[in-house]
């Protein structure tokens, strides 16, 4: 019998020959904390490792502001001053305030390539699995054990495999298809499993999209979201200047899988997830008309450049309707630049939105673009539970940037395809 | 004996001839809350008129959304909630988020002409004396006093004349005019006054360093600030696409100040007010090298299109110190969308700045942006009074949009007229 994609990974930075179910005390090669997780993971490597302290490998660690930037408090602003301050006695870089999304920069600024062992501070660190490396999210203890040591304890997972095949149609794209596929297979249905995403679809992906796809992976509860490594990946990587050949090992052996889940594309409607979890899908069809007050693009999901372009070609020329704000914010910077340069700020200002610089922003509910009660939110970020964007009485509503933008111009979500 | 501009406009107002030191019930034209003061007005203005009562005058009164906006808070969303509804109740315009702040809205849309006289719940409402009108904060309960009678009871100020000649030195502006009057006459130097600002400088101003001017008048205790009406005025107002004659007596009889203070600033230097007072005014040589954390660029008093040209000519093709974070927020969407066009969001942005939507920003330590202890922040605001932008333990300067720029490009206090 072969190996998962995921069990070779764990192989290589193990030292041992793993499976499925093996526990293992594997390398990591790079590991990433925000200002939020940032503190409390510092403060366990200090209570693991002592005061004074040096971290196993500064080079291997990235530090990013995204959740509270710029400090919305006056313990955020502390927060920021002492990883600052970290960082500089560490040799850590450090992305400040307006860097962008700590794991939009951990793909784009080349921290993270095929095969490696990444680990990150926040749930969504799963996204990085779109470049074929094994990315998972672990907690701030467990990241102050990294710290201290470059290792960590895992259980192997087995692996799902998710085949997707077929043409998405017009104004259909990856957010509807993993909106689709944890639908079908719920918020429980990927409990500690690696999520590799193959298939035809996949295959034609560019990695915009890809990342959209294993940023949700945790959504179903996949311990990560994995797509093996392609020319497209090659491509990527050499369009941020990292000049990387991929090694032939990096894929899935077809015995290997624990399960498979297939998926035919081709006739997807755009899909929405609506209150208060992420599994609860709908074709936008049976969701059409319900009135929204805030429209949020954005977020590590769906805030790249080529969502922004999504948004903008549809809402050239309209008007956000009265009544809603629409929030835009790019991903990180670079992405901030290519949409301003290329003229996509100038159309949402135009249309009526407010542009705010990269940050998680309204995603997680605790810095600013908060809703109220009985308000209605549709989101391009990826989790929807009760309170997440604020009010505990409000609702939030998950989508693609098309259907965000669509259904900002009508004031209620709105199929894409229509306009 | 001749009348003071604010003698006249009360004199109108009250339909009696008033002097200084008079008591007077006088007509309101305008009045404004922001999303902060506003639902402390309508509490109040319930509990004066009744909870179903109807404000006089709907057409008179504008809300703007800038203190928090996007909401920071579910209580900031749910008093956003608020005033909308009260809005649409009772058919009072409403700028909501990110339309910008609540005196530069004042202003640009036409709500204030020459000779009115207007009221905000907040401080800074001095600001559209530029305009030659009235214009003075009220407290909370006095605006709900104004909702349900369009009166409210004034002693009429006595007039201190500001004559200011000479041609300002380059890279010198009305901010450092009216910061080293400010170091002149103290905090509390013109308390209750109406601060009334003549003379060649001020001839020579355009509209927006005029506002910068009136809009500190409430920091050295002033009423009101104010300016004659004159041809820049009726061309402000021309452009903003307001047609409107000035009335003939709306200047002020040269016997009728109360005092007179003089001021040439041929020679004037680039001014800084160092914590922890807006008088503690000092010429730019006098702090140079003082380190920064954060430089803040925008606000009521210094956040227009204007101001942003020249913090632009200075960053143009230049980088924001390492460790300093450069904020910039336009003072409304219609100054962001002409910085937009003119390429001037490009030059922050490549600069490295990181750049905000139209709102309060950083000013008033609320929101966003705020400073943790032993930061040091320049800001082109109006206030550095102890923990106003984050931590107590922090320190604010102050000062003009070009020593802001300059500065951020060098990571300390830098005499803008060196770049």
């Amino acid at each position: 019998m072969g190996k998962t994609l995921s069990e070779k990974i764990f192989s290589e930075k193990s030292g041992k020959d793993v499976k499925a179910g093996d526990f293992v005390l594997a390398e990591i090669d790079v590991a990433m904390i925000h200002d939020i997780t940032g503190p409390l993971a510092i403060k366990a490597f200090r209570e693991i490792a002592g005061e004074k302290a040096k971290v196993w490998d500064p080079k291997k660690i990235v530090i990013a502001f995204d959740h509270q930037a710029p400090a919305d408090s006056v313990a955020a602003a502390e927060n920021h001053k002492m990883l600052r301050k970290f960082a500089k006695e560490q040799g850590i870089l450090l992305y400040d305030v307006g860097e962008g999304i700590a794991h939009q920069i951990m793909v784009e600024k080349g921290h993270v390539l095929p095969g490696m062992l990444a680990v990150g501070a926040d749930s969504h660190t799963c996204m990085y699995g779109a470049l074929g490396a094994f990315a998972t999210g672990i907690g701030s203890t467990d990241m102050g054990a990294v710290f201290a040591l470059g290792k960590l304890w895992f259980k192997v997972p087995e692996t799902i495999k998710f085949e997707i095949n077929g043409k998405l149609p017009r104004r259909v794209y990856s957010k509807d298809v993993i909106l689709k596929i944890i639908g079908t297979v719920g918020a429980n249905g990927a409990n500690y499993k690696a999520c590799e995403f193959v298939g035809s679809t996949i295959e034609k992906m560019e990695m915009s999209e890809r990342l959209t796809m294993t940023n949700m992976a945790i959504e179903m509860g996949g311990k990560t979201g994995i797509i093996p490594p392609d020319k497209v990946t090659e491509d990527y990587l050499k369009s941020i200047g990292v000049d990387y050949e991929i090694p032939e090992w990096l894929y899935s052996d077809e015995d290997a899988y624990w399960k498979e889940v297939s998926l035919d594309v081709s006739n997807l409607e755009p899909q929405v997830a609506c209150p208060h979890s992420v599994d609860n899908v709908k074709p936008v069809s049976e969701v059409e008309g319900v009135k929204i007050d805030q429209v949020f693009i954005g977020s590590c999901t769906n805030g790249r450049y080529e969502d922004l372009k999504v948004a903008a070609e549809i809402l050239k020329g309209e008007k956000v309707a009265k009544g809603v704000r629409l929030i835009v914010i790019p991903a990180s910077r670079s992405h901030y630049k290519r949409a301003l340069k290329e003229g996509l700020i100038d159309i949402f200002v135009e249309a009526g939105a407010i542009v705010e610089f990269p940050s998680c922003g309204p995603c997680m509910g605790g810095s600013f673009g908060l809703i109220a009660s009985k308000e209605v939110s549709l989101s391009t970020s990826n989790r929807n539970f009760i309170g997440r964007q604020g009010s505990p009485e409000g609702e939030i509503y998950l989508c693609s940037p098309a259907t965000a933008a669509a259904s900002a111009i009508y004031g209620e979500i709105t199929d894409p395809r229509k306009v």
